[in-house]
C-alpha cells in the first residue's frame, strides 16, 4: 500500500546574490515527496531558524561549508515533528532538531536529527539552547576567557548570540557594554538583559560614546558583526585582549574589497603591540563535543531567568526570504524564527 | 678618594625618523660618568644586540613600551663585563646581560642585570639563548602548538628568530618552509639549518613558489615580518591555522596607512571561515616566568648542534646606526650584534 501523497512546500536558491540578497534570489516550489523507505522518517517543520551564516551559503566563494547549489533547498536548522516513522528510534509526534532546510516537510534517515526535550517553546532549541546560544557560550568561555572585573563589548547585543554573550559575561562578573541599532533595542539590552550600557551604532558620536562606556578599556570584544564597530573597538583594546570571532554580518554582502586606506597593517600593529588574540571559530566544528557542557550550564540559567531571550517570530514559510533579508539589515529584534506550521 | 674618570661613548636619539631611519637620527656623544655609589656596578659593554623592535622605540606612536626620548641613549640589550663593583652580588670580571643601551659603559644598581653562564661566545646570550631565541621558542610552542606532520612557514628565516623557529619545528617533526631575501640566505637556510625549502621573497613568482612549497597548505605561520609575505600566506592557510605574531619589520618604517584596497575585511573573513588564531606577544611580558623552561630545552639543542645559529658581527659602537639601518633593509645575515669592546 503506498503512502498518502505529501506535498512539500520549499524555498530554493534561484540565483546567487551580488551584494545584498533580493527576493528574486529565492523561489518557492511545491513538490510531491517520495514514499518513505525503511529506516526513514517524514518530518513536518514547526520552526525554521534564520541565521546570518546562511548569507555565506548563498555565495560560491570559498568558505567553511559547501554553498547551496542553484535550485537546491536553502540550508537551515529547524525544529520538526515526526509525522510518520519507519525508523524504530523515532515515534510519531516526537520533536527533533536538525539542518532540514527551508521547507515544510523533509525525509530523514534519522542520522542527522536529534530529539529535543520538553521546552517551554520548541523554538528555544534554535536559539538560546541551540546553535546561537552555544556559539555565544563557547566563544566567550574558551577564547574570551572572561575574568571578573574585566570589560566586554559585544555588538548585535539584542540578537541571538550577542544577548547570550552579554548575560553570561554579567554572570561571570564583567562590565558588559552592548552595541545595538536604535534606542528601543538599546533600552531592552540595558533594562531587560541587564547590560551595564548599550551604545547605538547609528549615533553620529558612536566611537566616542563607546569609549566613554569603557573607561577601563576593552578586555574582550566578542566579534559578530565586523565593520565600524570593530574600527571603534580597536583603539580601546587593552593589552592581552581577546577577540572571539564568530561572524561578520556587516561584510557578508560585500562582493569586493572596499577602497582604501588599507587598515590591515594597523590591525597587525595593534595585535602585536597590545598582544591581542583574535580567533575565528565555527561552533559545531570546533566545540561539537562540548555540547553537554554547554547545556548543563545554560539550561539552569535559562530556567532561573538569569539568561533571558527574545524571539522575533514570523508566520509562514513564504515570509522567510523577506525576514532573512531584513535580518541582514538589522530589522529583526531578537532571535529570528519562522513558524512554519502550528500543529 | 674619587674614582678614575670613565669616559662613556654613547649613541643617543637625535631626532625621530619619518619612514626609514637615517644616520642623522642618531648622535654619538662622549660624557664622563659619575662616581659609583654604594650598591652600584660599573659595566663595560662587550656585545650590543641590534633588533628590529628598536625601530618602534624611536617613534612616539602608542606602543607596548615607552619611546626613547630625544637626547636619550638608544635602548638595547647588551652583554657587559663588570669593571668595578660596589655591589656584593657582582665581582669584577663577571659577565652580565641587561638592557643597558647603545653605549660603551653604564652604571647599574644590579637589579636589572643578570649574570650569564660560561658560553662559547657571550653574544649567544643576545641571540639563540637570549631574547630572540626565547621569542622563537615561546611563540612557536605556546601559540603555534606544533604537531608532527604539519607545515610551518617562517619569514626572515636566516635571522635570529626565524632560524630558531624553523629548527625547533623540524625537531618537532613539521615540514618547514622558510622565506628569506636572496639565494645565498635561502641556500644557508636549507643546507645549513635543514629547512625543507626556502623561498626568495624577491622572486617575481614569490606567491606561486610559496604555494608550491606548501602542497598541504600552511598550519602555522610564524609572523615576524608582515607585508607581502603575509599576503601570500593568507590564501594558503589551513583550517585551524595558528599565527604567532612577534614582529612586523616590513611595516615598521610606515608612517601612514597604505592606500587601498582595504585588506582588513578579507583577513577577518579568512580568520572566520578558516577558524584561524592570530595572537601578538611580547616575550618577556608574556612568558618571562618560563625562561627556565626555554633554557632547559634550548641549551642542549644548541650544545648538540641541533639548533645552529649564525651571527653577523659588526665591530665598533660607532657602526651601530648603519648596521641597524641595514638590518631594517635585510642587509644583515644572521643575528646582528655589535662588538663594542674586545677585552
Amino acid at each position: 500500500m503506498s503512502d498518502p501523497i505529501t506535498l512539500n512546500q520549499r524555498i530554493v536558491l534561484a540565483s546567487r546574490p551580488v551584494g545584498a540578497p533580493t527576493p528574486e534570489n529565492f523561489r518557492m516550489e511545491r513538490v510531491a515527496l517520495p514514499d518513505l523507505a525503511d529506516g526513514q522518517v517524514l518530518l513536518k517543520t514547526v520552526f525554521l531558524s534564520l541565521d546570518p551564516y546562511m548569507r555565506g551559503r548563498m555565495s560560491d566563494a570559498p568558505s567553511y561549508a559547501a554553498p547551496v547549489e542553484i535550485g537546491e533547498v536553502m540550508t537551515g536548522g529547524a525544529v520538526s515533528r515526526v509525522e510518520r516513522s519507519l525508523n524504530p528510534k523515532f515515534q510519531e509526534g516526537d520533536l527533533v532538531v536538525g539542518a532540514t532546510g527551508w521547507q515544510s516537510h523533509s525525509i530523514n534517515d534519522g542520522r542527522s536529527i536529534i530529539p529535543i526535550p520538553a521546552l517551554p517553546s520548541p523554538s528555544m532549541a534554535l536559539g538560546v539552547l541551540g546553535m546561537p546560544g552555544m556559539t555565544a557560550y563557547m566563544g566567550l568561555m574558551d577564547i574570551g576567557q572572561p575574568k571578573a572585573g574585566e570589560t566586554l563589548v559585544v555588538a548585535a547585543a539584542s540578537g541571538a548570540v550577542g544577548s547570550v554573550v552579554g548575560q553570561v559575561a554579567k554572570i561571570k562578573g564583567l562590565r558588559v557594554v552592548g552595541v545595538a541599532g536604535g534606542a528601543k533595542k538599546c533600552r531592552y539590552v540595558v533594562d531587560e538583559l541587564g547590560f551595564d550600557a548599550c551604545i547605538d551604532h547609528r549615533s553620529p558620536d558612536f566611537a566616542e560614546e563607546l569609549a566613554q562606556a569603557c573607561p577601563k578599556g576593552i578586555d574582550i570584544y566578542y566579534e559578530n558583526v565586523g565593520g565600524k564597530v570593530f574600527d571603534a573597538v580597536v583603539p580601546l583594546l587593552n593589552p592581552k585582549a581577546r577577540i572571539p570571532l564568530c561572524g561578520l554580518i556587516a561584510s557578508y554582502n560585500a562582493h569586493e574589497a572596499p577602497s582604501g586606506p588599507d587598515r590591515l597593517p594597523l590591525l597587525q600593529r595593534t595585535l602585536l603591540t597590545k598582544r591581542v588574540r583574535i580567533q575565528g571559530f565555527i561552533v559545531f566544528d570546533d566545540y561539537g563535543d562540548r555540547q553537554p557542557e554547554f547545556l548543563s550550564a545554560m539550561a539552569p540559567w535559562v530556567r532561573d531567568g538569569k539568561v533571558k531571550f527574545r524571539e522575533d517570530v514570523v508566520d509562514g514559510l513564504e515570509q522567510a526570504p523577506d525576514a532573512f533579508i531584513g535580518m541582514l539589515e538589522g530589522r529583526n529584534f531578537g532571535k529570528l524564527v519562522v513558524r512554519v506550521s502550528r500543529d
